[in-house]
């Protein structure tokens, strides 16, 4: 999407064709830092450090740094000690490990001269696949968006509410939950997106605020608080949302916070989507409160708030007693009966498994494990 | 309550009788900073910079301030100044307003040589008639914990979540939803209290937290986003809220970001209740949500965030872009379908019209503007 006037995606290639160029996510929305990384273990430090971040986009950063150690050694010791360094840095993205794998059955059985070429070749293909399905989940889900605004006077906003950083950032392009938002501004329906700033992390507020900023999408940073009193009086038409992990069911697991927001669009008659590649589907999982382990995180997370202060310095502070614990559940489960429906990049089905084995039919066989699936 | 081991109100008068001592709430929880007001000039500060908040403490402290005056200079003149500098400091306290009429009508009639020991006299009924409310909130709330604390196992706690700050620091002693909490622990029952942070003052994160742990309560912050994570897997047992401003039909006005825990509530089977003093029940309001406006406070509350940075130095730090438009409606309203009970000071009810009328019969004559209601 946009960036100072001028297309770019999350990850590419530099000019010389091997050098991987990110954007520092840890500095926005306060500076847009593109970091080149030339080497293996500057790619383990981008996912590590968190400069990239979003599954697809850390599975594609992997991918290109396998490539970036082939073309430094080609050798069968080299190619393990990629693999390693990188599984390593986000012990439990899905999307890493599957990329990963990828990478080494692509290119374990290579002659080491052929390594390279290969291994950027497929983390290209990793990245345009990425960029395809997003694309696809935004077609699809535009229509949602297009409905409502056919109601409405030229002019009037399509208002929709979203939670966290589903968009172009957490990708490669895009996004999930964005992508058809995206695709109404491209297509000249007027929407105004309502923020959640998504506390402890706030990623809508320097993340999701800033890449719609930059595109030139009109909308509003709101406290995670206030989404239910803007339902109440009818100024949310649609809430759009990503999801990190979907059951077969269609219960959807996403960031901590978003239950909450299913909650009041289902008592105000507000659609709730979750927009979603089917990666994020778990086809072994039917009961997301019960079988989802939610991922506990660091205090700090809460506790502790980093920003520029007055002279631009970066600065963290800290905002309850010392003394007091806390708690940091990073996830919650939306239950498939609060969400109107699934947008995938196959098409928007109910939330239920009947609809999703619809769009997936090749799932009808049975349950796999979630490491067996095709592609994310 | 206590802290540093010694009990203490939020307000009270130094040994000298006069000096006004407050506790600078803006410094919490990093600092305790008792300040002392010696006359009408530092009062009115005390109220306009927040030094003070809560709308039974702020009505005290104004009478407070109408007394240090009265002390000082106690004609006409000065009376009528007064009240004038205090109503000025936040212009849309009804407790202000309401206590500052109340001195103007029990000192304008006297000879200015009586009115400096009446002021002190009333201002000190004021603050004793708020203890006494919210001590007895506390003794009928405390019944809802202790049936709970019946059914566990000895030493298991009882779960409580609660929103924003309705503790002794928001009046002068035990608080509104914390007083049954404080009460409950005071007699030994085991309580655990779920703090939401609540954004975008922090209210919970920096005084509620605060104050529990100074009196020994157990508690944990939670970012505003987890409650009804936490509902989902069985881990709050009662939600206790405090209430702006209460319909006569039991919807609550309270904090923003309160609605959306009274829908978690309601879907997980956990009662909701909130507690407030009959002064905040506005019996001219049938409808909550389409009759209280919200107020709508500044972007910066939400878009800056101040704390202590590692040297203890007070920063304020940005955590959105600064391009981006922000909304900041302070408070929701919880329909009373959504609200277990309410804990008034004359006892527990429904939130319904006929359940308030039983405990203030008084109020079965009709709707009377709320200026004119009896003592908050």
């Amino acid at each position: 999407m946009i960036v100072d006037g001028v297309a770019r995606r999350s990850i590419c290639l530099s000019d010389d064709g091997r050098t991987v160029e990110i954007i520092d996510q840890t500095k926005l929305p306060h500076e847009f830092v593109v970091r080149a990384l030339t080497n293996l273990e500057q790619a383990a430090e981008a996912i590590s450090a968190m400069w990239v971040r979003g599954a697809p986009l850390i599975g594609v950063t992997a991918a290109y740094g396998v490539a970036l150690q082939m073309a430094a050694d080609a050798s069968d010791a080299s190619l393990a000690t990629a693999i390693a360094r990188l599984a390593a840095t986000r012990p439990t993205a899905v999307n890493l490990r599957w990329a990963l794998e990828g990478m080494h059955a692509a290119l374990a059985d290579l002659e080491p001269t052929e390594r390279c070429a290969v291994a950027y070749q497929r983390a290209a293909q990793l990245a345009d696949d990425d960029v395809e399905t997003c694309r696809r989940i935004g077609v699809h889900g535009v229509v949602l968006i297009e409905q409502i605004a056919r109601r409405r006077r030229p002019a009037e906003p399509v208002q929709i509410l979203t939670h966290c950083n589903a968009g172009w950032l957490a990708t490669v392009d895009w996004g999930t939950a964005l992508s058809p938002i995206y695709q109404a501004h491209d297509r000249g329906i007027a929407v105004h997106v309502w923020v959640d700033e998504t506390r402890p992390r706030n990623q809508g507020a320097s993340l999701t605020a800033w890449e719609l900023g930059q595109h030139g999408v009109p909308h509003t940073v709101i406290a995670d608080n206030a989404g239910g009193h803007l339902m109440q009086h009818g100024r949310v038409d649609l809430c759009i949302t990503g999801s990190d992990r979907t059951t077969a069911t269609g219960d959807v697991c996403n960031k901590i916070g978003t239950y909450l927001k299913a909650l009041a669009a289902h008592d105000n008659g507000v659609p709730f989507y979750a927009a979603l590649p089917h990666s994020t589907i778990d086809w072994s999982l039917s009961d997301g409160i019960a079988q989802i382990p939610i991922e506990e995180r660091e205090a700090r997370e809460v506790t502790h708030v980093r920003g520029p202060d007055g002279d631009g310095r970066l600065v963290e502070i800290s905002i309850s007693p010392r003394s007091s614990p806390v708690a940091n559940p990073a996830f919650d489960v939306t239950p498939a009966r609060l969400v109107t429906g699934l947008i995938t990049e196959r098409g928007v089905c109910k939330a239920s498994r009947d609809a999703l084995l619809e769009l997936y039919p090749e799932r009808a066989g049975g349950a796999e494990p979630p490491g067996e699936s095709t592609a994310p």
